[in-house]
């Protein structure tokens, strides 16, 4: 430990949460550790543009290190943890590294979960990961390529028929742009097939999308998605997920495109900590996010289930974990200078956005609501101004202004072998 | 075929000779498929700097289909050309198609050759297409990743020794992106490590670096090279390359980083229609580019070997491909209207631009030559240029402007599983 330094904090994980515990933790008498297994911060809330082909991985994502490069109490390590030894305190690392600590912040976010269904990971991909991204990508781009050369009508078909799976934000977004990609950027460019006419269905087994929002602009989401094309399906259960179709109800869709956009799992935290979680596994944390158990380890953002003093649990969703995390850093930071701890935590909730597609979007603020345009230049700025680095704030702006004036996709690469996901599993056989 | 067109024509490959050669068939009475194994034109020129993280792929590619989108005679087909069927007329794809034509154009460009010893291509990777470019640019970044995290000094230092293999443009362009990479831009990223101690080796068999350029300019880019603490070994040959270390004579140089830019060989197309190649495996063509005994068959670019009148062989750079596509496009509209041919084939040298690093080019012009800032200038200018696409001329000349200004490099991203080269080798021979 530096000479300064009277603490060592340890943070797993740079998304949102983990990021805004770092930085508020700049001026604190701390040697800070900064664990994650990807070398980048990604914008997560915009990754479905990646998955859509309007942006590049790039806009979206900005080294750690380079945020952090003017904090000099902190260090980054580019490395998956793999548990967490309590009585030593100290991570152990894939790469073989056991790195001690004074206090711990977990914050690796949550996969997607298929509630059981494993098999259907293959076949239906999530957005989680800028890999994730660019191979939802190829295969959405390559089932209009495939469509194009094939005769036979019913395999044409199912190769022209998108289905999103779940009606929460990311189903709508995803819906919204993949309606927006075949219905107008891409309609000139085939010469057998009419893009405009693929089949978007959009699948939600609770009676309405958005049901974190009010109904009102839960119905005017529907509304709007409707007049793009798109069918929604609410109050309909998927029973199966296949290579060429999805089981809804007891009528099977043909498909060879599928996102799974329905369900979330908590990162192994849980197990790492031997912790109580609830059904989703996310960790059940103090009132000052700490792991009953573990005082001097703090769980937030995805990872964690929240109950705040109103009984009403943190939402999943970026602003909430970047309030816990520099609320934890605030504590450590009392802590190892002694003061008076902050006060309990108290949850800022500015509101709730979603796009649709091009000028579409809801917003909710509590003390008001907006749809249409200006809920979406309202989300357009918002989602800019929060974007890390000046360059990918300028960029996403401008691709933006540039897909807004021609409909055009900037970004509409079919990259890495189509069968990677295939080949991945190959390799970790071996 | 529809009423109008009066002969197929077939273009395989969509690179700057079948690209121009399409484009100048627009108002051809023919009917015209462009098949390609990706589904974007990519500008290859600018590759390496997809690969050393100052560019996106997306930035330097674009769709196929989009390029095309406006001209009526043209379909494009995704697939992968297996072989021709020279008596019949057809060219057959990994897709199971058969495509029939009247005339065809083969523009299928280069691959990598390691001189028969294939094993170094998993050790050594080249860039040639954009997975190869994601690929090397996670390779470069996790090698300053590891050493950031190893505590051994031998193992760190050959972590942080960079070789490229090849003194030609891409070389030169490589060994000075990396230094700069190196001292400039992560400058302040690392704790432990200090990447401006990094050494950059770069290897050329030959006397000079750039021997396309005169000896004038290949010193000026040596020197230049050197001024950035770029190691340049002249007339040395690199005798065998492994996971940590290259031979270079009989020194062994441990690194766990190297590119190849030494050498490349053409397509197969020489297979497909059982043609005389030369020593690069390229196809040996008539003064038209058509291939002896295959009279309406023609091969361009880096696929070809092509004489000139003044005994000269056409180089292998995308002014060339372009040309040639368009003259054998020009000579196909003639015979397909039955109007007098073009004059034999004469090639514009407009001249030569390499790239060494911030504010340092070297140019050609025969009449004139330039170097340092205003080289840069006019590179980065007739780059730009060139680029297809508003969007991503508008997004690549900011992305300069702004790497120029604050030397930072906006897509340092790790992406793809860091051995997917293995897990795809796996997937191939599973």
């Amino acid at each position: 430990m530096s000479k300064s330094a009277v603490a060592r904090v340890v943070i797993v994980g740079a998304g949102f949460g983990g990021l805004a515990a770092a930085k508020a933790l700049a001026r604190s008498p701390v040697e800070l550790t900064i664990i994650d297994r990807y070398n980048y911060h990604l914008f997560q809330p915009l990754l479905y543009q990646v998955a859509t082909a309007s942006l590049s991985p790039g806009e979206i994502a900005q080294p750690i290190r380079s945020i952090l490069r003017g904090q000099a109490n902190a260090r980054v390590l580019l490395d998956e943890v793999t548990g967490v030894d309590g009585a030593r305190r100290s991570v152990r690392t894939a790469g073989g590294s056991s790195v001690p600590f004074d206090y711990l912040l977990i914050a690796t976010g949550a996969r997607h979960s298929y509630f059981g269904k494993d098999a259907w990971e293959a076949v239906a991909p999530g957005i989680k990961t800028v890999d994730d991204a660019t191979r939802l990508r190829s295969k959405i781009l390559l089932a209009f390529e495939r469509a194009e050369g094939e005769t036979d009508a019913a395999r044409r078909e199912a190769l022209l028929t998108f289905v999103i799976v779940g009606g929460g934000p990311t189903g709508v977004e995803m819906a919204g742009a993949i309606a927006e990609l075949a219905r107008r950027s891409i309609v000139a460019d085939f010469r057998s097939i009419m893009p405009e006419s693929s089949r978007i269905v959009l699948v939600e087994a609770g009676p309405r999308l958005l049901p974190s929002f009010p109904a009102s602009l839960s119905e005017e989401a529907k509304t709007s998605l409707e007049k793009m094309g798109v069918e929604v399906r609410l109050g309909q259960a998927v029973t199966d997920i296949t290579d060429d179709h999805v089981m809804i109800g007891a009528t099977a869709l043909p498909t060879k495109t599928v996102t799974w956009a329905a369900g979330v799992r908590a990162s192994a935290a849980g197990e790492w900590l031997g912790a109580s979680c609830d059904r989703a596994g996310r960790v059940i944390v103090s009132s000052d996010f700490s792991v009953p158990g573990h005082e001097s380890v703090f769980v937030v953002g995805d990872t964690a289930a929240f109950n705040g003093p109103d009984g009403k649990m943190l939402p999943g969703v970026a602003p909430a974990a970047k309030q816990a995390g520099a609320y934890v850093a605030h504590l450590i930071d009392a802590k190892v200078r002694g003061r008076a701890l902050p006060h309990s935590f108290r949850y800022s909730d500015y509101g709730n956005l979603a796009t649709i597609g091009h000028s579409k979007a809801v917003a909710d603020f509590g003390w008001a609501r907006f749809k249409g345009l200006f809920a979406w230049l309202l989300w357009s700025v918002v989602h800019v101004y929060f974007l890390i680095g000046f360059r990918n704030r300028f960029i996403v702006a401008l691709s933006w202004a540039w897909s807004y004036l021609t409909y055009q996709r900037g970004v509409r690469l079919i990259t890495g072998s189509p069968d990677r996901a295939t080949s991945e599993k190959v390799s970790k056989a071996a």
